[in-house]
C-alpha cells in the first residue's frame, strides 16, 4: 500500500507558506508502515488539480489531498474530486448545521460563503472529526481511496490521526506494529550521545529488533528515537521498554528529561508536584517566555504561583529588592530569585537576566545570561554566553534554566 | 514560461526534513515573473525519479531538480538526467581538479567517492558557481532546460540566484518587475474581507495591473497581499501604493495592523512609542505569553515596563488588589489592569483572565476570557468565548487584546 500526498495552494508554490503538511503526513505514513513515493504541490487551478489527481490515482494506491476546503472561490478541492470521480457536489444539511453552530459559538454571523463548505461529492463519506469549519471526507475511486483534509495544520492533523491513518492501515491489512518511543535529552551533544551509544547501535544492527535514531530539535531537546517492529502492540512495547532501560543506563538518567510528548516544562511541573512544591518566576531577558511555556501545560496551576516580568530596571529595584547596580550580574539574578519566592510565596524560584541584543547592556555582550534557581532557600546561579540571535538566546535560556531546576528538584535540594 | 521544481530525497518524503528548498525556489521564480505550476517530491529511486522528470518535461517549459548530487551511492540525479535525455555520463577533469582543490582548501583528504561528483551528462553545461563540492549543471532537452542543483540550501541558493534565474529570465525574454505588499489584518474574517473587496477584485481582474490574495495566518493575522507587475521597480511601487490606499479605504484603516513583516506586537510598541507612553501587564490565562511576544521585538524596553503573571488567585488578591470573588469576571480583570498600571508605574495596561481549559473554572466554560485595556486611567473590558483548544485560546487572546490596545492608543484614548 502506498499513499500519495497532494498539497493544494498557490501560496505553497509561491513559497509564501512552506508546505509542512505533507512532511508531517509523510512522517505519520512511514510510522504506520505505509509508503509515500510521491508528494506534489499544485496551485488552486481546476484543470491542473484534476490532472494531478488523475495522475496520482494512476500511480498510487491512495491519495490524501490537503487544502482547498475553505469558504472562498479559490477553494475548489471539493469540485475537483467530484469531477475526477464523475459525480456532482451535494449540499449536506447536517454539515450546514455543524458549520453554523461553530460560528454561533464564536458569536459571529456566518458569511453566506461558508455554506460552500457543506458541499461534498455525492457518495462521499464525511470524516467524523471536524475541529474547524471545514469538513474532511473520503471518496472511493475504482477501489482507491481519496481523502480530502483541510490545509490548516491543527485541523488536518486531527483528521489524519483519527480518521485517515486507521482507515489506510485497515485497507492495507497492516497487522505488524511499528512503534516508536522518543527519549528527549538536554545537556549532551548529538556526537556525544552517538559516541556513547556506538556499541549499542552496533548490537541492534545485528539483532534488527529495534533501531536508534537521533533528531536534533532545538529547544525541544535532542531526541533519541527508538523504533521497534513486532507482531503486536504488547511485543513492541516490551522491546521498547527493554531498550529504553539500556539507553538510559548508557547516557545517564539525568540527561533524559522526558519521553515522547513530555516537554521540559511538563517535566519541571511534574517534579515539583511530586514534592508538593510551588514555583515563582522573575523574568527579565525572557520577558514572560518561561511563564508562557509552563502555563501551556494543563494543570500548571497546582504548582505555578506566577511571576514577575521585571523588564525595566526600576521594577527589579522596587519590587524585587535588587540592589542598585548592573542588572546583568550574579547579585541581581540572586536577588531576583529571592524576591520572586518572597513576593509570590513559592518554595522554588527561577530568575533570569541577560542581554538579548542586538545592543550590549551594562558593558555585557548580547547573548550573556545570568540564570538562577532557588530551592529550599538556597540560590544557585550561573552565567552562560550563548552564540545565538535574540530569539534563540531567549529560548535556550528558558529551557536551560528549567532543566537546572528540574535536576535540583529531582535531587531534593 | 513556467518551471517545475523536483525535490529529490527519501528523507523529504519521510518528513525527516521539511522541503524548504522548493518553497524558496518558488518564491524566487514568482518574483522573477516565472510561473511554477508543479512542485514534486520524490525519493532516491532511479525509476521513479526518471518517470517524474519525464512527466515534468511533458507538462513544463523547464525543470529545476534539487538534491541527489552528493557523493554517495544514493545520489543519482546525474544518472537520472543522463538517462532521461539519452546520453552517457562523462567524467570532467576540470571538475575533478575543482573538487580536489575544495578538499585541499579544507585540509582534508578527498574520499574516492567524491569523484562521482565530477560526472555530468554528456553535453551538459556546468554552472560557473560552485560553493561546495557538488557542481550544478544545465542540460538541454528538446528545447527545454533541465537544471540540476544540490540540496544543501546555501549551495543551491547561490546557484539559483546567480545562474539559474538569470538564464530562465533570458530564455523567457522577461524584462517586467513583479512586486508584492502584504497588509496584515485582525478583526475580520477571510470571507468578510473577500465580500468587502469583491468589487475591487473584479475591477482589478479587468485592468490586470494588480492582484489581491488572502492568506489566513492564524495569530499572525489574515494577510491581504497586493501584487503588481510593471516595467520597472518605481512603476510597481506606485501601483502598490495606490492599491494600498484603495484597499485601506474599503476594509477600514483600523483593521490593518501592519505591513509586510510588521507583527501585532511591533504595531503596539510603535503606537505607544509615538505617544511616549509605557505599558504594564497583568496576565493570568496567558501566563506570560503577551510579555514574551512584546519582548521578542528589539527595543521593547523603551515602552515595556514589565508585567505580573498572576496565575494563583492569591497573587491577584494580594499584589493586584483584585477583590475576593470569581477571578474570571469584569471586576477581576478591571482590578488587574489598574493594579498593573499602579505596580509597574505605566500609563497603559493590559489584563487578561480566563479559562484555558480543559476544565471549567468558577462555573465558566473553557475558552471564556475577560480582557481589559487601560489607557489614560480608563479601563475598557470585554468578554470573549473562544471555540479553541487551550493553546489557541491563549494565543488568540494575546493578539486580540494587543489589537484592542493598539486601536485605543492610535485613537489617543
Amino acid at each position: 500500500m502506498n499513499c500519495e500526498v497532494i498539497a493544494v495552494g498557490t501560496e505553497l508554490l509561491l513559497g509564501q507558506i512552506v508546505d509542512t503538511n505533507s512532511s508531517w503526513i509523510g512522517e505519520q505514513l512511514a510510522t504506520a508502515g505505509i509508503d509515500s513515493h510521491h508528494q506534489v504541490k499544485v496551485g488552486d487551478n481546476f484543470e491542473r488539480m484534476r490532472t494531478v489527481l488523475n495522475h496520482a490515482l494512476e500511480r498510487s494506491d491512495s491519495v490524501i489531498m490537503c487544502g482547498g476546503l475553505g469558504p472562498t472561490q479559490d477553494d475548489i478541492t471539493r469540485d475537483v474530486i467530484a469531477a475526477a470521480v464523475g459525480v456532482e457536489l451535494v449540499r449536506r444539511h447536517d454539515l450546514v448545521d455543524r458549520i453554523s453552530s461553530v460560528f454561533g459559538g464564536r458569536g459571529r454571523p456566518m458569511p453566506e460563503n461558508n455554506l460552500r463548505q457543506a458541499d461534498v461529492p455525492e457518495g462521499a463519506e464525511v470524516l467524523p472529526v471536524m475541529p474547524g469549519t471545514a469538513p474532511g471526507f473520503k471518496v472511493e475511486a475504482g477501489g482507491k481511496a481519496v481523502y480530502a483534509v483541510p490545509g490548516v495544520p491543527w485541523e488536518m492533523q486531527q483528521m489524519v490521526e483519527q480518521c485517515v491513518l486507521p482507515d489506510l492501515k485497515q485497507r492495507a491489512g497492516i497487522t505488524a506494529v511499528i512503534k516508536s518511543r522518543t527519549l528527549r535529552t538536554w545537556g549532551d551533544s548529538e556526537s556525544g550521545l552517538a559516541e556513547k551509544l556506538h556499541d549499542e547501535i552496533g548490537r541492534l544492527d545485528e539483532t534488527g529488533e529495534c533501531t536508534i535514531a537521533f533528531l536534533a530539535s532545538g529547544m525541544e531537546g535532542l531526541k533519541v528515537r527508538l523504533t521497534a517492529k513486532a507482531p503486536n502492540e504488547a511485543a513492541a512495547d516490551e522491546i521498547l521498554a527493554a531498550e529504553e532501560r539500556i539507553v538510559r543506563g548508557v547516557i545517564g538518567d539525568d540527561v533524559v528529561f522526558g519521553v515522547d510528548d513530555q516537554t521540559m516544562e511538563f517535566a519541571v511541573l511534574d517534579a515539583l508536584r511530586s514534592r508538593g512544591w510551588t514555583l515563582g518566576l522573575a523574568e527579565s531577558l525572557t520577558g514572560g517566555l518561561i511563564g508562557a511555556r509552563l502555563t501551556a501545560v494543563p494543570g500548571a496551576s497546582d504548582v505555578f504561583r506566577g511571576g514577575l516580568i521585571s523588564y525595566a530596571g526600576e521594577v527589579k529595584f522596587d519590587l524585587l529588592d535588587v540592589p542598585e547596580g548592573p542588572v546583568v550580574s550574579e547579585e541581581a539574578v540572586t536577588a531576583m530569585a529571592r524576591g520572586a519566592a518572597r513576593l509570590l510565596e513559592a518554595n522554588c524560584a527561577i530568575a533570569v537576566t541577560g542581554v538579548a541584543g542586538p545592543d550590549p547592556l551594562d558593558g555585557e555582550e548580547p547573548g550573556t545570561v545570568w540564570m538562577a534557581t532557588l530551592v529550599d532557600g538556597v540560590v544557585e546561579a550561573n552565567r552562560v554566553k550563548f552564540p545565538f540571535d535574540r530569539e534563540r538566546t531567549r529560548q535556550f535560556t528558558t529551557v536551560s534554566v528549567l532543566n537546572n531546576l528540574r535536576i535540583r528538584v529531582l535531587a531534593g535540594r
